[in-house]
């Protein structure tokens, strides 16, 4: 962990250059637009360690499966987010020398991301091995409002001498997935074209024929006059490029303004690309760059209207929260019901996939509460329409009924291949169960059920019907060979969380039977024959609700990660030698198994999900326990644990775990950015503020909070929406002032009062400095 | 399981071919030497589904290892067996065409292995496309006497027509391994020169820079008449041939003499390669071929002068147990103490390595038995000479002391890379210890603990006390996070095995302490400073030894597999549809986790390791309780379960698992022959033989023998070498002799009772017939 950023309420800067931080910086100073993005590489030439990435959400590409040995139920494959064309280049010479920040002494560094206005800029001198020196500022983004435009301008000033300057603004192709198992290319060459004003390159997959055009204008002004000169055209393999020689003189201002429009098969016919790219380009290039900036800002300013968290008096929070928020809307807009959220947005490749427990467990309660609830429905309606694909997958395990969702996914086919996690972190069916329950329970909307909901609540039931057996001699049904949300422990015996999750949908599944039958007596029946569901099943139901297995520590009053689980050595984080931390990276997986140290909450993570039904001694007695021996080594661990800490009133436990999930990124903590920001954890740091501080929760329709204060801020205020309103929440420790900006009226509770929220008016309820 | 061979006393027959089992016959018929081998591919062309395999003792190749995640400690590469220069390719052309018995109507095929004069034959009549019919026959091995040699005799016979036939003799380096993770070639080319006689071929591997030259010459006779013919030379990468054009009239006999010598730098220096494989070619083409094949008689009759185990009355169970004894003959003479027992000996390249705990389990025991003692003290010595690395691998996985064993070396780095064997399989340091004291009590070489063999137990005793940890609420000892033989359970705790195993082999080292304190005291000081060994850790270990945790169940008086065994949905295999087996091919990995089903003796085997510390109800109760759960998937399986059968009396069992150990290849019962013959289990069907029907123990320096007849044998005989004598022990119904074929007098034990065999003479006991 190494703090280089500059702390600012509105940007992410870092101000001077330095290469060995140069990959985590590409990462955290990602743009995109939820259609497409990309990692902060510079546009010229660069020699050193760097990712390069640019990716297209939905385009992916089923990289042949690499493991040692081959065991069965393996995928055939792995889906890859794919790296695809490089549309930001520019490459600068002078006087025959590359420029590249590698090879030169640079100073005056300066890199931004403004999140306030959505663009990413940079600025440098550079002194070239020959003495030359040049001044360059370049500003770039992706387009909120034409999804599919990028646009740079990029100016280069010759700061101690006159000579030539080439430019070669391209797109490049010839592109490899860094995590390409087997050393391959993905991408064939379709068609391509330079002309004197730019070109297009069309590429596709070399499976499954996803076809993407790039394509490029330009303009070249020199101090400010537009450039009518000579324009060479180069063609190669995959890759077009321009180049232009000028002759400059000391002081020159050349600027380059570059136009680049990516278009997909997933959207656009096949021969409509080229002719899609072509239009959408020109379009924005007679709209120009003052204007295309303008839109994005507009844009911008609009969604932090919607989307906002102000913190005030802790600027450190108040730029992590803005990342964070700017991060999930830069990945998911929730437009394209065919995509999901990756777990590295546009930021890196590492993963694949795109759809992870992630989505149910951290991002739906960000989107029900932040957007219209039929974003969180899409999200839902996803996983229905992956439902045959999931009892494929059970099938293909063994199982004769019941449904098991992948664990990683681009298509509903499972593409995970480590044999502890692929067949046993099923605790993945619970969150998808929990999700629906969550949506119903928050929105209101208990059609939902009937439509699409209870169909894929029988199938996961059935699904743990099976995967449990019954003990004759504990008079208990055991869940054997799993492995927890925390994957520092493989194939255990009865983890907590899965058994309790698993009994909780069997559960749930019943009450959406009862309500369906008394509510859609019509729809019920139908489902019913649908699902040829036997009475038999339920009565199995219910009787492993009654005789579940849940292992327990009754003389410490705590529930037990999983069989044995105290027969470990007992160590906590504090005892150890930092030197050790991350384990992940320290010890061998060996002695992390072997050891009591939990990646991330797991016994906590049901506290959370099943809040309502157990009380804050047996959440306190829990936290106590496992919280000390949590090293927090997965990027959605710390956000649980701040909204439980803010429930038991740790203030300090609750404010540390909320800077560690919100500046995961900025500050590097799991040492792993470099390959890509945490982005799904992102939409768990909203929680830890909204849910954890703000203490909401939507308990039988009514919404509820209880917002605390980490001990320092002066203030803070979020808005959410729910159930047709938008609510601001505001909160110092003096009061709590809750504004509806709509017109209909909301009936909520502040700290066990219960308040009625007329429309366009307010609220305000005494604060803790008054309640406490 | 397909029996498609023929069943004869000395021989392996295959009577008719088929494509479809051509795989495995390439196995089962493999020739060797120790030195080097192969599989028995076809001389000439075969354009049919094979694996072309030809491999020499100890040339190995670090392949990149190849893992879906990398988890800390694992390797950088796996040793990989090399396939090397195909030297056994002789081309045939008839008139154009290819004879390719893929492409050819075949009759009268017919591929023996006659185990009695190390040979490979086969003959046939091939109808090519075009009608024409020739008729082969060929015979090859490689040399017992001259182990870098390799000799055919391949005759064709135009039987229809008159024409051309093209000869092409070749030795082909352009080999890959199947198994290369990355689909590389690991090969090098050197040095090539094509002459009108032969030529050579000098390869090195691309890394660790192995040379292997192989050289070849031949003769042809037409009738007879040796043949002078024009011989065109070819020369590719990696390939050098000769090409000879015939014109041939029907019924002639054209035969083809073809010697090939394999010399590599393991035994030569670099500059030396070339001028060896010369000489020895040279040497044996003079000496000529029907030479080469009485020496090579000549060679095995002695061999099995020593070794044989004939059974009168079974000639299925005869033909099996001279395969076996023939393979490992085959495999590994101890002749060279850096070679180990590969798992696949010449007959494969799957799994890689040479050394695996099987070494010390099952071939040294073996050796011990059928050779001088020299050989097996050989085996031990080369741990010795692993020490240093097993220390720095367990110093790789976090442990302050102590030494791991690896689980597959070639070097004594470990190179296998599944977490769940590689960091858990820790039950190979107990075999390990376990060979240390079956030496020393075997041959009464106890010198051998002051000169080697305390300081492996020393380090391996430290590290299974730095592998336990006390857990107070138990006041016991656990040892959580491994797996034991049965590799179908995969981190689990307190496996009974690797337990007992842990805390004998503390016992063990304490004894040999002892010993040493007692009778080599000034080694004893010496060793004492050498180790650093202090009082504290010997008193831990005894602290460890009295309360090691072992799980059991008291009420059916057995040891388990592992905590919560019995948890488990118990099911016994003969309830299972046997379209379910094998589970290793038909189910998914976490059916297979989860089930209670057993891949391999686990409990069992550490009954039969330390069997004199167990009585036989104890014995009996834990066989009948896990010998019906266990699917018996390894090859090391059947053996142990043969063992104990005997000696508990179950006659049927003993004998199905006899014919299932020693007939595993030959009726390929775990579907899987094709990979390669399972060599190292072969020795477990000698001790299936001689441990088990043979009952044979050494308790005390004493050797005692208890023999018993699976029911219908009308008698067997087998020799064994013990302490100085050569011993044949003759069994039937009426009685049992043994007969000293040394001048050394030996005291035994028959069945509880006392004999004196004096040098030169015998003592005949009663049999079972009569005892019973």
């Amino acid at each position: 962990m190494k703090q280089y950023l500059t702390i600012d309420e509105w940007s992410i800067i870092e101000e001077s250059f330095d290469s060995q931080t140069h990959e985590i910086s590409e990462s955290v100073f990602s743009i995109g637009n939820g259609y497409m993005g990309g990692r902060a590489n510079f546009e010229e030439q660069y020699s050193g360690r760097s990712l390069q990435g640019s990716y297209m959400a939905g385009v992916y590409y089923p990289d042949k499966t690499r493991v040692g040995w081959w065991k069965n139920g393996y995928p055939e494959y792995f889906a890859k987010v794919l790296n695809s064309t490089n549309w930001i280049g520019i490459n600068i010479e002078i006087d025959g020398v590359q420029l590249d920040l590698a090879t030169s002494t640079v100073s005056e560094f300066r890199r931004q991301l403004n999140m306030k206005e959505g663009t990413l800029s940079r600025c440098f001198t550079a002194t070239l091995e020959d003495g030359k020196i040049v001044r360059v500022e370049s500003i770039r983004f992706v387009s909120l409002v034409r999804r599919e435009i990028g646009a740079i301008r990029y100016s280069v000033i010759p700061v101690n001498f006159s000579g030539n300057i080439t430019i070669t603004p391209y797109l490049d192709g010839d592109i490899k997935n860094k995590d390409a198992n087997y050393d391959e290319k993905f991408w064939n060459e379709v068609e391509k074209k330079g002309e004197a004003d730019g070109g297009f390159l069309t590429l596709k997959t070399k499976k499954l024929d996803f076809h993407v055009t790039s394509a490029m204008a330009f303009d070249i002004l020199v101090n400010g006059e537009k450039l009518n000169t000579e324009v060479e055209v180069i063609e190669l393999e995959k890759y077009v490029a321009n180049k232009i020689n000028l002759s400059v003189q000391e002081g020159d201002q050349i600027v380059i303004y570059k136009y680049a429009s990516n278009v997909t098969s997933r959207n656009h016919g096949l021969g409509q690309l080229v002719e899609a790219a072509k239009t959408t380009l020109q379009q924005a290039k007679e709209a120009g760059f003052s204007t295309l900036l303008k839109e994005q800002n507009e844009a911008w300013r609009d969604k932090w209207k919607e989307s906002d968290i102000i913190i005030e008096g802790d600027a450190s929070a108040q730029q992590a929260i803005r990342f964070n928020i700017f991060q999930l809307n830069q990945t998911y807009n929730g437009e394209d019901d065919r995509l999901n959220i990756g777990p590295k947005g546009f930021t890196g490749e590492k993963y694949g996939g795109s759809t992870y427990w992630d989505t149910e467990a951290y991002c739906v309660p960000f989107y029900l509460s932040t957007a219209d609830s039929s974003i969180a429905r899409n999200l839902l309606i996803y996983r229905y329409k992956h439902l045959e694909k999931a009892k494929e997958n059970a099938r293909k395990l063994g199982f004769t009924k019941g449904a098991l969702y992948p664990m990683v996914t681009m298509n509903g086919e499972e593409c995970h291949n480590e044999w502890e996690i692929t067949f046993e972190e099923i605790h993945r069916n619970g969150a998808i169960a929990h999700a629906i329950f969550n949506y119903v329970n928050y929105t209101g909307d208990k059609a939902y059920l009937g439509q699409y909901g209870l169909e894929v609540l029988v199938e996961i039931s059935r699904f743990w019907e099976e995967r449990v057996h019954y003990v004759p001699h504990k008079d208990k049904y055991v869940m054997l060979g799993v492995t927890g949300p925390n994957e520092y422990e493989n194939n255990v015996n009865n983890n907590w969380y899965t058994n309790r999750m698993a009994s909780w949908t069997m559960e749930y599944t019943l009450e959406a039977l009862a309500y369906l039958q008394e509510n859609e007596s019509t729809r019920y029946a139908e489902l019913l024959e649908k699902l040829e569901l036997q009475e038999t099943e339920t009565s199995k139901w219910n009787d492993i609700i009654a005789k579940m297995y849940y292992p327990a520590d009754e003389e410490q009053g705590i529930f037990l990660q999983q069989d044995g689980f105290l027969d470990k050595e007992i160590i906590q984080v504090k005892d150890l030698n930092p030197e050790n931390l991350p384990l992940n990276q320290k010890w061998s997986w060996d002695r992390i198994l072997r050891s009591c140290f939990i990646k991330q909450a797991d016994v906590l993570q049901g506290l959370y999900f099943l809040g309502d039904r157990y009380d804050l001694e047996t959440k306190k007695r829990n936290f106590d326990f496992y919280e000390p021996i949590t090293v927090h080594e997965s990027s959605l661990s710390p956000c649980i644990h701040a909204i439980l800490a803010c429930e038991l009133g740790y203030k300090e436990k609750a404010y540390e775990m909320y800077l560690r999930t919100s500046r995961l990124d900025l500050d590097n903590y799991n040492n792993d950015t470099e390959d890509g920001c945490h982005s799904t954890s992102m939409a768990g740091t909203w929680m830890s503020i909204v849910h954890g501080f703000g203490g909401l929760r939507v308990h039988d329709g009514r919404l509820t909070l209880k917002p605390s204060n980490p001990g320092h801020w002066k203030s803070y205020s979020f808005k959410i929406m729910f159930r047709g309103t938008r609510l601001k929440v505001s909160v110092t420790d003096l009061n709590v002032t809750v504004s509806n900006e709509t017109e209909v009226p909301v009936y909520i509770t502040i700290y066990d009062k219960e308040f009625t929220v007329n429309g366009l008016s307010s609220v305000t309820a005494p604060g803790t400095s008054v309640t406490a």
